[in-house]
């Protein structure tokens, strides 16, 4: 008989899907001695709340995250609403006893992230913050050649996301949707958003990073507000990207924009070691690239490593060598991650302290920029 | 209130998964009268078939596919057993007023077939077949393209399967995971198994086929037979090519081997028109490539289109533009048209019919590569 | 001292330039004891003649071949005028006592080229054909990788050249530069000019070629003709598919259109061996592509060989890592290899007698096309 | 009849080669009334360069520079030497009243170069700096895209140059081959040598820099000197990365390394505008990718332009669509460019004055990584 995992979700959006579908797939293909069972819904607007309930089979929903927190019949809090409400509600539910799985980034600033960790801790309360990107297979496997000692001594770490959805001047900001181009919802622009997923990859692949120098730029300087109805100040940074040292002395280089045409979503990532390196690419997550200058001189190129065989990880619970998977499984695998750990008592990469760090190194970046000088992180 | 449409499933091995993933996926993503309900699955080993029940949430399992067909609780008759055993389910559902979702290909030749579809349409069920490639997004998006008149007059069709995992000599025919390596089960090779959705591809988007000249080749000539315990003889082909004529006067030139190192599933077609090209391939499904020669002579080059963004076939329902969906998808929307379509009215596509056309070149080819000449189509 | 070959060119068309320039460079990258001087090239329009002279700085021109056969001080005849004149001037230059260079394909049939090797061999002149792809360095490196064994029992062989550059209805055929549309100057459509390419290559790396099967088409079946000023019927072949087997029990596929939107030089070859499996492709004639199921599971995948390296076949000769060559290159390292093995007494394949197995199969496949039956080889 | 231009070549090292081989092919592709002659080379080392007058044809050599500069029989000095003499010869040339065609960069610093155009223009002699990669046919195509107005306001410009010989600790400084590991003789490592040209193309593709941010490292901190024979603190930069801010607004990322495996010569760009994006890379140089957003969104995707056609810049003067040329044929362009300006009395960008913009960004780029600041362009 499978244990049950009582789920509230609070937030309805693009992440309560990608989790929600996460909680429903993870049984279908691991074993797993956990089954999570979708508990409620949380969402201010009743209607909507009730109908993505419905949608997605859940049991129930609430308009009050605090009543949702309080249920008895909750076991884990699931938080995919906007960053500046991150804070409040993990603390609330960890204080409850609730585990707590919480979209990314942690929090809307390095002060905040400290008091969910401080208050999560003394809880005791299981945590786990969406990094889903860690688990594409092929990231998942660069860390496994990485952690296997393949590339040696590494000289570069070069990332960068960029999108090209807000190029258009029109597009307003703020609410629903878009509060992602609100500063007041969303902290900051790029850099919570997308170069978060950048530096929490790259300090598992490749450490901690001792200091920052960043530029930040807002291209469209005033749009209308949903919320006011008013033209307002943009906040936010449409791009930035930023120069490090990571501890083992490596170089990083840093980008992400919300206007480079062409890119709709295009997080990638490259590693250079002392004998091989590593590339990897959102557009085509199934891949890795790899080149190793140990190959014999007349067959030496990049390997593209279509990762899809069973030996692949996460590949094996999938389907057959050849047939890809995509985007929304990096979620079920974070799922299966995390039931398999309650069973096993490991902690769920990254927790609500490992988290930190990428917070401790976005708010390094985003002073950098505003002070036009290096800084150390945190 | 959503309507139950009730499965019953016969088979519980790769393609038991991939089709009760798409009934269990398709209204999280798509709005649908009708909701599948998982009542039962079918398979001669009970332990095996609960385990798979357990596992993925059926109400039931039998043992008998003749029990189940006979249930008054069952819609609809999924069959995903053996080539070999296609025919005799179907008829019988169909007999027995249950609409037939048939694994590809229809049926061990084409006379087969031509029962099967004589009495499904007597006894007024609905059809279809598995040819799922048909619903990867960018198929249907070429599909669309080539429906707008954007290729022009077509001068060429081709297409390859190819796979390499049967090159290991000591790899045995026959049973469990093996059938597809045993004629008596799977009816041919590779001919049956691949190009028959190269084939169902084609005659979508290109119509049909006039004439074919084929060429097999057995290279590993016996193999150890699982259920028999033997080396036997090896009747499958391990390779197939034709030539052959399309009705609208193009070439066409088909290809599948599992002998071809460094392709796992590289299923790719290629149509050449009169004014724009596209190609496609299994590896990276969610690329569509696309030339079009009446583009401005500076900039004019392939395509790369990553088919994620919401007006692309399918991707209105999934995530955000950038975001890729993967190989099980494919069922996942044949579910949902499936669902759509009972709720229209509409025949789903391909049904039993239109899947006897795919036989009838099948047929043919394995007849030309037998006769070494040029064979008309059925 | 570097001695002296002296060239008379015989034709200045396309290929007139692509030797001139072979010529020319050879000795520039290439340590050879012989140097070629231009002494004279031929035309049959003087003032065309002279003006080629004149940018190439040949020292003289002719008009007629046959007196540029018979000149004292020209020591090789180098032929690049249409095929139709190939044997004339060849057999005429041999028995003169020259060595004769003949552009591909060596003749318009098997017997005219039989004659042609024949007559060679009894002069006991030195002879080659440019079939220049041979000498890529990334389809030498091939040839190599083959030759140490690294692919094992061959499979498969497949290999097109498309191209699109005759779709336009209004293309007239016939005279200068549009010889390659008409019969009666070019023997044959793509088969002679492009699979001629496509067969060499693979009798090369793959052995010889027993039987074929074969598909011709003529789209435009009629066009202005440049020398009579009439519509005529067009009797080349604007594509050629075609099956075959090798003598190693490999099975081969073919294709040739210059239909196909979007290809403008596009030959590729695809070689699938036990072990490992090569791919080459002309629009990247720099790189090489290389799988090996041998490579550590994790990392598999094809390689992709940036063929720049110092220890890759030619390019020592040429600049640094990453820095790649061109078309033209080919031709000078078939002049090149011409000079070396004129040093050494050793004979520069293809030579006549070579090129005479590509043109036995060309004849197969046209004759197979015909009789719409297998046929073998010569 | 044609005009000579009699060049007199100063280093006879890899660039003497690729200039000696522009000055060589120009005239064979390209109608222009001036016609190089190789009229002498000079190197330190006699019998190298009497090896080199031999192989390339030079008509003969001298061992000191200032001897080349008096001779009368010379009308253009070729700068092919160690940067830190570049300032040296390049006044004397001048001053002599010679055309300069110097290698890049133009110095070891801006105040060197300043000096450098001062007496180039007070002497009213033609100069111009190789920086090459200016004259792919991509890259101008994509000026003349940019130039066209199709990528709209520019938002952002990155570019790298990778490569990957120097990671051997084993590897010597200094001397020959090897002078560009020590700064007496390269000023700077990659940024003088890789970066620069980056620089260059930036500044012609999206106009002047404003300021900078910079970081360098040297990974390897001591090599054995091959000219002093002791083990010698390196001074190079191994790695340099940078920010900076465009004056049209957009933001610059740059990066150089020759710490990254795997990377043999990449030079890569990409601009990102309102409309448009194009991206080029120097491994594939004959490739142009664009992406246009007003493309019809079915089809809109990076289009991979293989720039070959004749209307592409050059390549009307080389062969036909679909076969590339080389890393050679920029300077053979350069060279073609340099002799059409003399006769029709343009300037051949980049004169000294242009070149001297890169030098104080490389200036500028270095002083910011020493000082860890952002820094002013000069």
């Amino acid at each position: 008989m499978s244990k049950s995992l009582n789920i509230g979700l609070v937030g309805y959006g693009f992440m309560g899907r990608t989790h929600s579908n996460g909680y429903k797939r993870a049984n279908d293909f691991f074993d797993l001695e956990y089954r999570p069972v979708l508990k409620a819904v949380c969402g201010r607007n009743a209607d909507n709340a009730k109908a993505f309930a419905d949608k997605w089979q859940y049991e129930s929903f609430e308009t009050d995250w605090k009543k949702l927190v309080e249920r008895d019949d909750i076991d884990a809090i699931d938080i995919c609403t906007p960053n500046n409400t991150h804070a409040e509600i993990a603390i609330a539910a960890a204080k409850a006893g609730k585990m707590v799985l919480c979209e990314k980034p942690l929090s809307m600033n390095t002060a905040e992230g400290e008091e969910m960790v401080k208050v999560a801790e003394e809880a005791g309360v299981k945590t786990t913050v969406w990094y889903n990107y860690r688990r594409v297979p092929a990231v998942t496997l660069a860390k496994q050649l990485i952690d296997e000692g393949r590339l040696g001594k590494i000289f570069h770490y070069r990332a960068n996301f960029l999108q090209d959805w807000t190029i258009n001047a029109d597009l307003p900001q703020g609410g629903a949707a878009l509060w992602r181009l609100d500063a007041a919802a969303a902290g900051s622009g790029v850099t919570g958003d997308l170069l978060a997923h950048c530096i929490d990859t790259a300090i598992w692949l490749n450490g901690g990073i001792k200091d920052v120098n960043a530029m930040t730029e807002t291209f469209i300087k005033e749009r209308q507000h949903n919320l006011t109805g008013k033209v307002e100040k943009v906040s936010i940074d449409d791009a930035c990207a930023f120069l490090c040292h990571f501890s083992n002395g490596s170089l990083g280089l840093f980008e992400s924009t919300r206007y480079a045409r062409g890119h709709k979503a295009l997080y990638t990532f490259e590693i250079n070691g002392e004998h091989a390196s590593i590339k990897w690419d959102l557009h085509d997550l199934h891949r890795l690239e790899y080149f190793d200058h140990r190959d014999d001189s007349l067959i030496r190129g990049w390997h593209d490593v279509h990762v899809t065989d069973g030996d692949m990880p996460y590949m094996g619970n999938w389907w057959v060598p050849g047939l890809q998977i995509g985007y929304e499984h990096t979620f079920v695998h974070q799922v299966a991650d995390f039931l398999k750990d309650l069973e096993t008592g490991a902690v769920t990469q990254p927790d609500f302290r490992t988290a930190l760090e990428t917070q401790k190194v976005c708010d390094a970046v985003l002073n950098s920029a505003a002070n036009r000088q290096w800084t150390e992180v945190g």
